[in-house]
């Protein structure tokens, strides 16, 4: 190639992060390597960008390939460029992360390197530094839920409130306060009441809401 | 190199969007192309990734070396990675953006491609995709403006409300009223007044404020 005079070539791997919410714990899709280095480590789920392919395409391709889910919302999370990162020589990686609810994911034609969802908290030590992709990933959802919309693609079509506060607590970790955020939720405008119930033996059964809009927005413009 | 069995290999560029306010208008660095391709042009200040430096270093060197400034505002854009950005091969671009006040800035000793300040309603046409670039910065500029203090990086170390105020008005192209932008600022807590006033000749000096911190922070949780 000429071009390896004017500048270094590196390689470009793309690598996701998957989260779901699976029984009220948050997940992540994770694969087994099947070849060196790192072989039999888990590992985020990834590959080298294609010569026809942007990085988004890409990243779409692995969620596509790995959990067959499309469309769903993801995210440019980083480009990772430290010297050392992948021992086969200088390889950059850009980091995409991905949100779904977990009915989506379907793991059949995805036979190869055993992908499987995670609890994050068995999420040990994984391949290269995807560890410290995945806590950096986990950063972003957290900011990101305090001032986006972002929730509804982790959530159902409809969903209760209760639902809606427990989605908002397993990722931040920590209860909130019913009453207050039952209040500031309905009064951001991000969701309306559908007239529908929540199935169920329930003695009384809750209303199902809805997401009016399904793409990202910010929660409030401060000025 | 032996890797390119494994994987296409690409150029890695770094551009940077560095903004500032001067007399009050939102300036871009732009330097001006010595060399094909867009012999001539004018461009984001960037260059390739070298062998032994990460992005977030060959940021801060491209910085340094076109506009003078350490240790300013910085952080990852975006990786731009369409597939004919640049005529010399595939190049991918991480794009980081910068922020700083006026003042820090100091050409001298960056001789090379003409850096310079250009208002933000001037810049026309740039080489390769930096002028997506350079809109998308623009946006995420504005977008965090709005839930984080940033601002701090574009403001002096002491500042009068006014001067705050239209720090504002000039990112977001818009008017905002002051008694409430006032009442909204001081209560956030992020500003603490200093015991000095505005030099100069006006009647009334006015009191200068400070950031309490000079590290990003979410303006507000809002749950």
């Amino acid at each position: 190639m000429p071009q390896d005079r004017i500048f270094k070539l590196a390689g470009i791997a793309i690598d996701a992060v998957l989260f779901t919410i699976k029984e009220g714990v948050l997940n992540v899709l994770l694969i087994k390597r099947d070849n060196e280095p790192y072989r039999g480590s888990r590992a985020l789920p990834g590959g080298f960008m294609q010569g026809e392919e942007t990085a988004e395409k890409a990243a779409a391709r692995i969620l596509r390939e790995k959990a067959g889910v499309r469309g769903i919302y993801t995210e440019q999370l980083y480009t990772f460029s430290d010297l050392h990162r992948d021992p086969r020589g200088r390889v950059v990686s850009v980091a995409y992360f991905a949100l779904v609810s977990q009915d989506q994911i379907n793991f059949k034609g995805s036979d190869l390197q055993a992908p499987a969802l995670f609890q994050l908290g068995e999420v040990g030590k994984l391949a290269f530094d995807h560890r410290a992709i995945l806590d950096y990933a986990l950063g972003r959802l957290r900011a990101k839920l305090e001032y986006t919309n972002v929730a509804y693609s982790l959530l159902g079509p409809k969903f209760t409130l209760t639902q809606l506060q427990q989605t908002y607590e397993i990722i931040l970790g920590r209860k909130l306060d019913k009453r207050n955020f039952r209040k500031k939720y309905l009064s951001l405008g991000l969701i309306e009441a559908t007239k529908e119930h929540e199935r169920g033996g329930r003695r009384r059964p809750a209303l199902l809401y809805r997401f009016k809009a399904h793409e990202l927005a910010q929660l409030k413009k401060f000025f």
